[in-house]
């Protein structure tokens, strides 16, 4: 039997990510088409004791980062993923613990992405992820993100 | 004597943002009115050993909450700074230490910004901040900052 995803997601992002581990980050849900990291709020927290900013960018480009690496791991798909640029808004201060939410767009979205990634080896996708506090939306994020199939990143270490 | 202020300002960093040291950031120059933060590779490294976006952000974040820091610190106003929203484009990987590097808009924008704290005790200024590799500018960055004078702030404990 296979390996629980969200296991193995939290393993490679505890070794490849040492902030990760430094801000304390655990991945929590996969529903459906979104997931969830929380992390908490004393590591993360800032001279207004509330989050700081840092870190709930850091949270919400993994939260992008980690759903498409869940998703290329359902697909059997080996990709690197990269974020290409990303804009936030800081809506509210973040008083507490905190969870990063990041959804996937509409299927045709996800089934172009896919389709491009097995044509062309390398895909664009941009997803959007909160962070809630007392039912209302404290930070808002837009990420873009590219992902690249393990094998063409092989061959352009050959040719950059 | 008055200290320093960039070692007060390192010392602010580190006593109030835990996660400024994990990532082991370090204020380094201030020159006219350009701010550069450094951070080391190791501790913000990422799972294509280069360094990881949300670290990039944060220090980049850091750079214009420390220029608006020393900017009020030189014209005597306790002021609380937050950042609003921001813009980041990674346009190339970082492979080693960087430094985040800040700089003032030009002096009419300044001015405005310091005779609007005066006077509304609450100013916004846009920063641009860039982080470069090899003489070129790997990741772009532009975010905006509201200053609260500190008595207005206390006000406002009352008045929410």
């Amino acid at each position: 039997m296979e390996t629980d995803p969200l296991l193995r997601l939290q393993a490679v992002l505890n070794a490849d990510i040492p902030l990760s581990r430094a801000m304390g980050l655990a991945v929590t849900t996969w529903n459906d088409s979104c997931l969830t990291l929380y992390a908490p709020l004393a590591p993360n927290i800032n001279h207004r004791e509330t989050a700081f900013a840092g870190s709930l960018n850091a949270v919400l480009t993994l939260s992008g980062w980690s759903l498409i690496w869940l998703l290329l791991d359902q697909e059997r798909i080996q990709g690197k993923i990269v974020i290409q640029d990303s804009q936030i808004a800081y809506l509210h201060p973040v008083e507490s613990d905190f969870a990063a939410r990041c959804c996937l767009p509409p299927t045709d979205q996800v089934d172009r992405f896919l389709a491009m990634m097995r044509r062309k080896g390398r895909a664009r996708i941009e997803l959007h992820a909160t962070i809630e506090q007392n039912g209302q939306i404290a930070v808002n994020f837009v990420g873009r993100y590219v992902a690249v199939w393990q094998k063409s990143l092989q061959n352009s270490l050959n040719h950059p």
